[in-house]
C-alpha cells in the first residue's frame, strides 16, 4: 500500500506556515507499515489541485489530502475530489444539521457559506466532525473504469482536528484495504565524533549485506549539531517480529560504529550523560565561558535535570572567572583556566562533578588563540582535573554548538 | 516564472525531520516576486526522484532540489538530474581539490566517497561550497529540444548551507531568468508581544491602502518564539528607489504597531536589549533558574556581547539560589527570590543591571505554583528592584523559550 499526501493551503507555498502535518501523518503511515510515497504542498488553485490529485493517484494506491475544507471560497478541496471522481458534490442534510447544531450549541449566528462544508461528493464516507466544524471524507476513486480500487480521504488542516481523524478513520481504514498487516519497526542508533562518510565507510560490510537480504534497510540522518543517526527500520508481520529483527541486526551497527555510538531513539547527548551521572550518584556542575550558558541550557532541557544538575556560573567577563571562579588572574583561554574553572564548578555549586569551557568563538582571535580554539575541564571526584584541546570547525554559532556536544561527549566518554 | 521545490529524504517522508527548508524556500520566492507552484517531498529512491524532477518540469519553469547532495549510497539528487538531462556524470577536479582541502585543514581524513560530491551532471554549473562539502549545482534542462529554457537548481539539505546558496546563487539567477530588471528591497520589522490575528486588525487600514496601491506589499511572517514579523518588499527600478519607497511606508508601519515593535531585519531581542545597555554604559548580568542558562546562550550569541554582559548564576538547583545568590530559604518561585537572584546577579557578578527569571516549565507544578509561572525580576541602578509575573503558555520547551524573550522585552520596555 503506498500512500501520498496533498497538503492544500497558499499559505503553506508561501511559507508563512510551516506544514509539520504531512511529516505527522508521514510518521503515524510508517508506524502502521504503509510506504509514504511523495508529500506535496500546493496552492488554493482549483486547476493546480485537481492536476496534482490526478497525478499523485498514478502513483500511489491511497492519497490523504489535508487543509481546504472550510467555509471559504478558497477552500477547494471537496470542489477537487469530485471533479478526479467523476461525480456532482450533493448536499448532505444530517452533516448540514451538526454544523448549524455547532453554531447554535456555541451561541453564535452561522453564516450561510458554513454549509459549503455539508457538500459531500457522490459516493464519499463521511468522517464525522467531532472536533470542527467539517467533516472528513473518504472517496473511493474509480481509475480506468475499475471503480473504488484507490481512495482519497479529505481531512481538515486544523491540526488537532486532523489527528482525530487519522486515528479514528483514516488509518484504521488505511490497514483494512492492505489486507496486508505487515508493520514497521525502527530503532535510531545514535552517533558523534565521525563524519556522516566516516560512518558509511565503517558499516560499509553491513550496508552490502543488508541491501542483499532487503530487510530491515538502514539509513544515515544528518542532523547537524546532533551527530549522525544510524535508523534500522523493519518489517515484520506484527511488532514482536519487525522489533526482533531490529534487534538480531543492532550489535552489528554497535560493533561497526563502536565508541561513536552514545545512544538510542530519544537519547540526547545531554539525557545520556545526566543518566550516567545519576547512575553513580554524582551531581554536576558548570563553569561555561566560550559558550555562555548553552551547555546549561540544553542539560536543563531534559525533564528531571534537576535530580542531578547544580547549575552553571557563566563566567563570560574574564572578572568574574577570576572573582567568582578563583580562576588565576593570566591568559583565560588555557589548559590552567580550563582546570580551575572545573575545579570552582565543584566548589562554588557544591557539586560532585565539574566541566568547564573556554575558548574562542570569533569573530576574532584572542590572546592568540585562534577562532575553533576550545579548552575543557573535567573535574571528577578522586581524580587530578584535566584539560583537553580541542578544535572546532566553523562560524561562531556552530563553533560554540559544537563545543556544547563535544565537551558532554568528553565527560561521557570518561563515565562510560 | 513559476517555481517548485523537490525537498529530498527518507527521513522527510517519515516525518523524522520537518521540512522546514521548503518554506523558508517559499519565503524566500515570494519576496523576490517568483511564484511557487507545488512544493514536493520525496524518498531517497532513484526511480521516484526522477519521476518527480520530470513531472515537475512539466509544470514549472524552475526547480529547486534540496538535499541528497551528500557522499553516501542513498545521496541520489546528482544521479537524478543527470538522468533528466540526459547527460553524464563528471568528476569536477576544481571542486575534489576543494573538497580535500576542506578535510586537510580540519586535520580530518577524507574518506573515498566525499569525491562523489564532485561528481557533476555535463553541462551544470557549480555553485561553490563555502560552508559544506558539497558545492551547489546549476543546470540546464531543455526539453523538448529547446535546451536550456528550464533549469534545476541542486543545493544541501543542510540549512545554514541552503541558506547561503539560495541568497548567493540560485536567487540572483532565477531573476536573470525572469528579465526582471526590476529590483526588490525589503524590511522587516520585528514585534513581540501581539498575536498575528491582533496585528492583522491594528494594521487593517494600511493593509487596505498598500493592497490599493500595490507597491509595497505587506505580509506576516510568524516565527514562534521569535515573535510576528511584518515584511514589506517594494519593487524599483533601482536599489535607491526600492528603499525610498519602503522608508516612506515604514513610519506607517510603526505608527499602527507602535510599542510591539522592537527591531528590523537582523535585529533579535537580544541584540537590541545589548544595543540599548551599551548606550547606556551599563553592563549586565543574569541570575536564571527556569531557563537554565538559555537567556545567557542567547545574549552570548551576539558578537560583542562581552562589551556589556558580565555572565549568568545558572542557580537550577535551591542551595544555589540560597548559598550562591543569598537568595533567603523559602519557596523559590515568588517575588521575593525572583527579586534576591536578580540584586544577587549585580552584586555576584559586577554588573550594573540584573536580571533574573524563575519559574515552573513543568512537566509538574512546583511549590504549588502551575506550569507556566514566571516570575522576573530587575535590578537597575538607582531604582528600587522590581519583580514582574507573567503566565507563559506551552510545553516545557515552549515555556523556557518565550520566557527568554518574554524577559529580555520586559528589560527592554524599561530601557527605551
Amino acid at each position: 500500500m503506498r500512500c501520498s499526501v496533498i497538503a492544500v493551503g497558499t499559505e503553506l507555498l508561501l511559507g508563512q506556515i510551516v506544514d509539520t502535518n504531512s511529516s505527522w501523518i508521514g510518521e503515524r503511515l510508517a508506524a502502521n507499515g504503509i510506504d509514504s510515497h511523495v508529500q506535496f504542498k500546493v496552492g488554493d488553485n482549483h486547476r493546480r489541485i485537481v492536476a496534482l490529485l490526478r497525478s499523485a493517484l498514478d502513483e500511489a494506491d491511497a492519497v490523504i489530502m489535508c487543509g481546504g475544507l472550510g467555509p471559504t471560497h478558497d477552500d477547494l478541496t471537496r470542489e477537487a475530489i469530485a471533479e478526479v471522481m467523476g461525480v456532482e458534490l450533493e448536499m448532505n442534510d444530517a452533516v448540514a444539521d451538526v454544523i448549524r447544531e455547532i453554531f447554535s450549541s456555541r451561541g453564535r449566528r452561522m453564516a450561510d457559506n458554513n454549509l459549503r462544508q455539508a457538500m459531500v461528493p457522490r459516493g464519499a464516507t463521511i468522517i464525522p466532525q467531532t472536533r470542527g466544524t467539517a467533516p472528513g471524507l473518504i472517496c473511493p476513486v474509480g481509475l480506468g473504469g475499475s471503480n473504488g480500487d484507490k481512495v482519497v480521504y479529505a481531512v481538515p488542516g486544523v491540526p488537532h482536528e486532523m489527528y482525530d481523524m487519522m486515528e479514528r478513520a483514516v488509518l484504521p481504514d488505511l490497514r483494512r484495504r492492505m489486507g496486508d498487516v505487515s508493520v514497521i519497526a525502527s530503532k535510531v542508533v545514535r552517533t558523534w565524533g565521525e563524519s556522516e562518510s566516516g560512518l558509511n565507510e565503517r558499516l560499509a560490510p553491513l550496508i552490502e549485506q543488508l541491501e542483499r537480504e532487503g530487510n530491515p534497510t538502514l539509513a544515515f540522518l544528518a542532523s547537524g549539531w546532533e551527530g549522525i543517526k544510524v535508523r534500522l527500520t523493519a518489517k515484520g508481520a506484527d511488532v514482536v517480529e519487525a522489533q526482533a529483527i531490529i534487534e538480531r541486526w543492532l550489535p552489528e551497527v554497535h560493533r561497526h560504529a563502536g565508541e561513536f555510538v552514545f545512544g538510542y531513539d530519544a537519547d540526547t547527548m545531554e539525557s545520556v550523560v545526566l543518566d550516567l551521572l545519576e547512575a553513580r550518584g554524582w551531581s554536576f556542575g558548570l563553569a561555561e565561558s566560550v559558550t555562555g550558558g548553552l551547555v546549561a541550557g540544553r542539560i536543563t532541557a531534559v525533564p528531571g535535570a534537576s535530580r542531578t544538575f547544580k547549575g552553571s556560573i557563566v563566567s563570560y567577563a574574564s572578572e568574574v572567572k577570576f572573582d567568582v571562579l578563583s580562576v588565576p588572574r593570566g591568559p583565560v583561554v588555557s589548559a590552567e583556566s580550563a582546570i580551575a574553572m572545573a575545579d570552582g564548578a565543584r566548589r562554588v555549586l557544591g557539586a560532585d562533578v565539574g566541566l568547564s569551557l573556554t575558548g574562542v568563538a570569533g569573530p576574532a582571535e584572542q590572546d592568540g588563540q585562534p577562532v575553533g580554539t576550545l579548552w575543557v575541564g573535567l573535574a571528577l571526584p578522586n581524580h587530578e582535573t584535566t584539560a583537553t584541546l580541542l578544535r572546532m570547525p566553523g562560524t561562531r554559532d556552530q563553533m560554540r554548538q559544537m563545543s556544547v556536544i563535544s565537551a558532554l561527549d568528553l565527560l561521557r566518554r570518561r563515565l562510560v
